[in-house]
């Protein structure tokens, strides 16, 4: 399917990070939320100016471990991804709810039972990004060496086998509850699960009837041949990380065409392409923003500044350039972006029109996703340029700061998208699959 | 201490089974919400009227695994007491919140976090009744042999001190986020746990603040040596199965025993016995209410005749005899009250009166715990005659349908116990520990 067109059928997912934001220092921003970490207020509150803005889901990544130095920065992962959206399931209508579980650190049974709960209570808006977990500090977290990464994702495919089978054992209509009749559940549709793999074995049955959309749907992060063949499998939605368009555009006709091979259509994976975003009235007040997060962190700028150079082949740091400046010719007419990070062109192309090493920085050329700094009409304009190319069914959008960053993104963005005719102006139904239009699902399927 | 007085510290917790009660054809009931398994506004709003009788905490009892035959029965456990949990804590302000999880079928790291989560979120109000599992079912659900029972209590109390460990790595003044300085947490008070058990092992830290409780007091329910010990090196609450004020005076005493042996106070666990009740306006109303739930249960009545007889050393049938009669006196005078039964005593007296056997099971004489079937007054005397004669630090209440018998409890029940001095009229303070009068912890305290 080619979606060169104005279909109003962009996906957006938000990614809600720790309850601040993706840029961990934004926390010191004035009218941030200091405490945003342990305040679930605060995150419902913001899940529903997500909602307000028709954002088709929630997205929380998530690590079993202390993520990063929290000295002076905010954390990646909020608490606890099931305790958040039990919250926001409550107070919320329509966003979806997706969240990451790990298929190496958990038990198929305790991950299915809780799943499926929260998409009977917030009536059939669950999602599950089923990664492998790749970090060597969740491991020590369970007392276990990490699997190599080929018994990781054979642990995953398992795991997800296990976890959709309990999912369907317990049938579609064998929640009776007829008080007249006295017939509770209908037994004769209750099925044991007897999964029997080699990492993972469960009886079943799971006994939590349907929810409006069968099951939550399969969510997929991680890279490579086995990530692709993974999210072929199972997955209805696909977070990935492409710097460039024409990477998005390979990725996504490799993830359709894996969902082919495996007998499903291609229009049921949907890829989200992940997004950062500073939003300003003007160019200027945008920068005015991240060169505030600069100043909160001297020395990851020191880093970045050295870290610059070598994405276009020079040795730089702020003790012997002057970052405020652009870089002298001479050095400017040594660059060459480098071939081992794909954002070194945008670098090298930044750098080259005389900006500034901060400018450069500012504009979010390091940045884990592409950035844009810029108005609102920026934001879309890149939106809109990656989703008329093909490139990506929709975007995971990660703002700088959750307190005024959701808020902009909805109300200044969100009505560019839709007056453009690139994104909904009403969800398309009730539940998460009806958001995704991907098909019904229910127990092991593929 | 001996509590032999009107004190006003009467403790009182109340299971919420499913969402429906503790009799499991009363959702056949007038009345009754037909799937409150899956309703969580209804669930929440039984909190909510527990909370408006200034019960001290709620209870979750679970096993992870399909509990019972649901052809006619409602379930025993809800759909997910975590989220569950997560809706009630957001929804009340000052009631606990205890739920059951597994020492063998959970990870403590994974515990740890989502226990650690609700507490902060409830301000402190969170409580974990850690059991061992003994069901063969749950087994099967996580693919492994249930472990010997010493294997089970080994495990337990390494569970235990892993979580408490993990609770303990995140120091209760490191949460800094002080946006003026840019001190976000002060990794100086973070610990890793380091925590080597033979069958747990977890190194943390586990990046979350203390509660204004500190941390949640652990309960515990099982019995024997082993229980008694593991209660008594942990417990803050215990929940007790005691048929007889005596067996459960014993329970008491040596509870209190256990936690001295471990070098706590005995005042620092509190004993819950479990309580059940039907009420009615008057002693005839409320047995209209047991004749209704038999009606519902015809297979089940005439079990119950056999089990009657058994405890009284008779063979009784509904086919041999009329149930809505007195036995005959021949019978009557060849009765004994079984010594392998705790209950049997009660039978026994009761058909000796001359009572119909309809009538003394609608008495509850073969429930799991004892019942008053009868008036609030009936109810409140039961409560206060145990609590007087020192046998329990308060009660662990079961209605037999949530529909109205929370309601009736609270409104009927709960101003007698007021007006003799049995029970509070307000909360102790915020916290599930305030309210059970017991100390601050954090970290591995014993």
């Amino acid at each position: 399917m080619t979606i060169n067109q104005r279909d109003g059928k962009m996906k957006l997912a938000l990614q809600m990070v720790s309850g601040y934001g993706g840029e961990f220092k934004t926390w010191r921003m004035p009218g941030a939320v200091a405490d945003a970490y342990t305040n679930m207020d605060y995150y419902v509150e913001n899940a529903k100016m997500a909602e307000k803005g028709k954002i088709h889901t929630l997205f929380i990544a998530d690590t079993p471990a202390l993520p990063n130095d929290l000295s002076t920065n905010s954390p990646m992962h909020p608490m606890d991804p099931t305790i958040a959206l039990a919250a926001v399931a409550r107070e919320t209508s329509h966003i979806g709810l997706v969240s990451t579980y790990s298929t190496t650190y958990t038990e198929p049974y305790n991950l299915a039972r809780t799943l499926k709960t929260l998409d009977i209570i917030s009536n059939g808006r669950m999602g599950w990004n089923a990664v492998t977990t790749s970090n060597h500090e969740a491991a020590a977290n369970f007392g276990r060496p990490l699997p190599d990464r080929d018994t990781r994702y054979e642990m995953a495919q398992e795991h997800i086998e296990a976890v959709q089978t309990l999912w369907g054992t317990f049938g579609q209509d064998a929640y009776i509850h007829n008080q007249e009749t006295g017939e509770y559940v209908d037994m004769s549709k209750v099925e044991l699960a007897n999964y029997r793999g080699k990492h993972y074995q469960t009886r079943g049955p799971l006994p939590i009837p349907a929810s409006p959309q069968g099951q939550p749907p399969i969510f997929q992060a991680g890279g490579g041949d086995k990530g692709l063949e993974l999210a072929g499998r199972f997955a209805s939605g696909v977070y990935a990380n492409p710097f460039t368009k024409e990477d998005a555009k390979l990725h996504r006709m490799m993830l359709r065409k894996s969902a082919e091979a495996h007998g499903r259509k291609a229009d049921d994976i949907k890829m989200f392409a992940g997004f950062m975003f500073s939003i300003g009235k003007t160019k200027e007040e945008a920068m005015e923003r991240r060169y505030m997060m600069q100043q909160f962190a001297p020395k990851e700028t020191a880093h970045h500044v050295e870290y610059l150079g070598y994405m276009v082949g020079l040795g730089l740091s702020v003790d012997t350039i002057d970052i405020t400046k652009p870089l002298p010719q001479g050095l400017i007419n040594q660059m060459y972006p480098s071939p081992m990070d794909p954002r070194s062109e945008k670098a090298f192309e930044l750098l080259k029109t005389g900006m500034s090493v901060k400018d450069v920085l500012a504009n979010g050329v390091i940045n884990y996703h592409p950035v844009v700094v810029g108005t609102p009409e920026m934001v879309a304009d890149f939106l809109e340029e990656w989703y008329l190319a093909d490139a990506t069914d929709g975007f995971s959008i990660v703002p700088d700061s959750s307190h005024d960053g959701i808020k902009d993104f909805v109300e200044l963005v969100v009505p560019i998208l839709q007056e453009r005719g690139l994104f909904h102006t009403t969800y398309e139904g009730e539940t998460l699959r009806d958001h995704l239009g991907v098909s019904y699902e229910y127990g092991l399927t593929y």
